[in-house]
């Protein structure tokens, strides 16, 4: 884990810890403290002045923005200091006040997107003076140095010339990171967009984000098409390696899905599609490779390697997505093949890397990504949970679509409603989703008619215990089920021994994973001060069910969030600011992966957590 | 002008000029010195060991590769070591002996492609080593640090896994200037072609070289498919302003050409397209700009302004070549809008930046451009010859196609044959081509049947002095000629009195353009050593007749050379060398353009240069 620095920022009195070697700036932009500067970061426009005690070197830039007296002072250009040691900076008031905004977990990210625009007006060429156009144009970008795209080369004669703005020679250069992709006629500085994909296996989300204000245009979300090749990776990545010709079809999938809900919100906000400068998007390792057309036969077979990390640059083109030519497709990183980027988005959306209390992340699915950390020390892992929590291998499951049942609540007081249900779109209950799922074991455990080794009472004991209930215990096909719903005298929807064994395999995975991690850390699971249940089926999960299974640490409920989609919220962090990006890259540096799969331990302290807590 | 500093190397006892900051490796590869390097002059491979004499900084590398004594004595890495004053340089040994092809005007060029291929065979990953293939790849190219293309991403896997190669793990990585383009698998670092690009006018030549030999392994040439579009630049640029869907047109019908040629060039050296990795493209400003695109309005219209000197990346595709998908495309930069690539391309070709003497660079066309210089201070400008030269405008003009007279022998002396005429395609003769046209007149000049103020004797006169050639003067269609040739008694081929006033105007733009320089560079016209005539105009032109009429500066014939196609020459140059792309780079900035249609003089000194020597 990379050695941290500690800084406190005066007036705000904020003190945060760093990596060694990040700039002031950063770390301040990091943290939501504000610090004038109008060149974004890099180290051109001098404005981002603060005096600072404690030991920097002097940059080149500083005696070119300070006199002498004033270096001696502390006083240095805060994009230019790194943080070698701990410092105290004095940050003076605002100039120019910066634009914020709330995404993720409670997180203020200051805006600084990589999307820039730039209105400038050009003498016009004579005789006397005949530099060329990208020369002009460049030399009144002075503060930036972009490297050219050739499309902008492309538009700038007629942009300069044909602007139909008066006065002629008046374009907005559109600067994407370190990139010239465009210029555009007249003044348009005011309008720029993107767009942050969530790239699911199941669900594909996508939010049109109006970069000048941080604020959303508008949001859509449809199924992932490539549901036909399989319901969760391993299929997919198996459909790759039985067909040569799956992969081309499976990234034609991926890009029509991006594709779809790209026309869909500049729809629905009216905005043009080529004003879309840039798209981010987090997705699992084997999503992101299936829409690069990578194939991700070595993420699915031992030992699970990814192509790469970091992908290379790729443009928003390389996903298939009609948005500007020129607009490139921020990625995120992944820690290994089952800790992809959509968990690095959601650790930044949910600030694991900043939180100084001991915090466990989980995303539950087929494959549950589990991270704890404390902010300054993080271990990650992937259990392999299997379909149980996703309806899969489950006698009545199902997806969590219309007909699920998702609330399970058993009171066997009740003599009319022992069994209640709540039901997606409170209709007809047409099977059980894995909240369902998880709310029926565990009332049945709390109640006694589940043991704790997961087996349904026998019929005798559970009439003389629970009469009310004991009818519902019958055989269906061969195996003993619990009914939950009858349709004319027929077990309609039901939960059967098999499927308890499912749930217990799934949660004793995640358990394993999140003790192995625990212990990893040195801490004691009561020292967990908060469990954030990713995705959206944290969402729906009960948090005290969630405990009495032994699915998440035994901690107050209070402390048991839902947060949310947080991989959208990390694309959208990372549209909004290349710090939260930077962020993100620090990530991969800060942690530490433990490989379960390899472990010696890992067999018996499954079969340990099988049960349920006593 | 740079300042420039001097290097001598032994033992080889050379001595060179280059400009200040240039590295001893590059100053020494640039002038065909041989210094030890594997790693391409990137500072890594440690292997370009010279002794100094003379002020040169310790790099960082450098105590990494001596002992502080070796230092002490003046030992340095030649690719680090930045010559700010004279030096003297002793180079040691080759270890490593550097191939070298012989390009250009006599120019000895050492190889150093941009294209680099590495075999490398790397540890399978495991369970305890789950590296990515991308790092683990990037780990073993130690040397290189290139970004990454997505492509070579997507082909990793596969090259990786599939690779039919004992072992696996074996690959090729194909590395382009700092790009990791493409990972092959097993073996292939023998094989990697370029293809060199004269995107002419008229005609446009393709050469495919193989890069680790630098020989050329196919050459095709055929004529730009935009000629219907018009003959020279103006009329093409004028058809997109008058027509908006004509640049659309253009851009791909010069796409069609240069594609046309890359099969051409590929099938009859049996070469895959897919094995050429780069292309170089050497065309006049407008020519590029269309092949790209870019609207080339700005160049035709006051004040000649180009869309930029340097283009940004370009990928061959851009230039719709179908070779590897990766492929860059090199494109020359331009001094002005009527000094384009094409010439900077020449002026590399000819040595014209290090050749001692002084020499005047003339490439014939409608567009004359005209470079002076010592190798030391150099002078472009361009002329606006018109299109004589390219037989249009002149009654019986053609090109220099089959049937194009282009020797023109006048004796009086010959009783049989006082006319003497050399055919293209030794066939009945058709028309007249420029070097014919060029012929024509000075044989009249020098016998004095044409006067030096370009009037044709009175036939009265004629009949007088020239009995054998009095009755080829006569009227055509109202106006006096000359008849080369008759067809049935009448006359086929002849010079008008108005054509030699077209000459006249060409001749004279092209005279006062390089007098102007011979001025601006307070020199004498007798001063110069060496005359080249570039292009294929250059390889007709009768040198002797080239001085009668005052074309070139009136020095022997011996020093008036035709330079043959040094734009192609340069193109494949630049393909051979990253070296000589610095030095055409190093061009822009050592080249001064002096533009003469904003000169108050022009006119006059135009007038004065009308009539022939006498």
């Amino acid at each position: 884990m990379a050695d941290r620095v500690r800084i406190s920022f005066s007036p705000n009195d904020r003190e945060v810890r760093v990596p060694a070697g990040v700039s002031v700036f950063d770390a301040a932009s990091w943290h939501g403290i504000a610090i004038d500067s109008t060149c974004g970061g890099h180290g051109t426009c001098r404005k981002c002045r603060v005096r600072i005690d404690g030991p920097v070197e002097v940059s080149t830039s500083d005696p070119r923005a300070f006199s002498s007296e004033e270096l001696a002072d502390g006083w240095r250009l805060a994009c230019l200091a790194r943080a070698e040691a701990d410092l105290a900076v004095e940050v003076p008031p605002l100039v120019t006040r910066p634009k914020a905004a709330m995404v993720g977990v409670g997180r203020q990210v200051i805006l600084r997107p990589a999307v820039q625009k730039r209105c400038v007006t050009l003498t016009e060429p004579s005789l006397a003076d005949q530099q060329s156009d990208l020369e002009r144009l460049l030399a009144a970008l002075d503060d930036l140095e972009p490297t050219v795209d050739l499309l902008a080369v492309r538009n700038l004669p007629k942009a300069l010339r044909d602007s139909g703005v008066d006065p002629d020679f008046t374009v907005t250069a559109v600067v994407v990171d370190d990139r010239l992709v465009d210029v555009e006629p007249g003044d348009t500085s005011g309008v720029r967009y993107g767009i942050a994909f969530d790239l699911g296996t199941t669900t594909v989300v996508a939010t049109l984000l109006d970069l000048s204000t941080g604020t959303p245009a508008a949001v859509r979300s449809m199924l992932n098409r490539q549901q036909p090749f399989g319901a969760d990776v391993i299929t997919r990545i198996s459909a790759t390696m039985l067909d040569p010709s799956a992969l081309d079809r499976l990234t034609a999938l991926a890009h029509e899905t991006l594709a779809t809900l790209v026309r869909e919100v500049c729809d629905e906000a009216g905005v043009d599609p080529l004003r879309v400068y840039e798209v981010a998007l987090a997705g699992n390792a084997t999503m992101t490779q299936l829409a690069l057309g990578i194939d991700p036969e070595p993420l699915g077979v031992a030992p699970f390697v990814m192509s790469t990390r970091t992908l290379p640059r790729v443009l928003a083109a390389d996903l298939g997505v009609p948005v500007h030519p020129g607009a490139p497709a921020y990625t995120f990183p992944a820690l290994g093949a089952y800790v992809g980027g959509d968990i690095v988005a959601g650790m930044l959306a949910s600030g694991m890397d900043r939180d100084k209390r001991l915090r466990l992340f989980v995303d539950v699915g087929t494959n549950c990504e589990i991270v704890l950390g404390d902010g300054q020390r993080l271990l990650a892992t992937a259990a392999p949970a299997g379909p149980a929590f996703e309806g899969a291998a489950i006698r009545c499951g199902m997806r969590a679509a219309e007909g699920a049942v998702e609330v399970v609540k058993i009171d066997q007081a009740s003599a009319d409603h022992p069994v209640r249900l709540q039901v997606i779109g409170d209709v007809e209950p047409r099977g059980l989703c894995g909240s369902g799922l998880v709310d029926a074991v565990a009332e049945l455990v709390a109640i006694g008619l589940l043991d704790s080794s997961g087996r349904l009472l026998a019929f005798d004991a559970a009439q003389e215990k629970f009469p009310r209930l004991a009818d519902r215990l019958c055989e269906v096909a061969g195996e003993r089920v619990f009914v939950l719903h009858w349709d004319g005298g027929e077990p309609a929807v039901y939960l059967s021994q098999r499927d308890v064994r499912e749930l217990q395999f799934a949660k004793a995975a995640i358990a394993t994973g999140w003790q192995l991690l625990v212990e990893e850390l040195g801490v004691r699971e009561s020292d967990i001060q908060q469990v954030l249940l990713a995705g959206s089926f944290g969402s729906y999960l009960s948090p005290a069910n969630a405990v009495r299974i032994g699915l998440v640490p035994n901690i107050s409920v209070l402390r048991i969030v839902s947060a949310g989609n947080v991989a959208g919220e990390g694309a959208k962090m990372a549209l909004l600011s290349m710090r939260e990006r930077a962020g993100a890259r620090a990530l991969l540096e800060e942690v530490r992966y433990v490989e379960l799969s390899d472990r010696p331990d890992f067999n018996d302290r499954f079969i340990e957590q099988l049960a349920f807590p006593a």
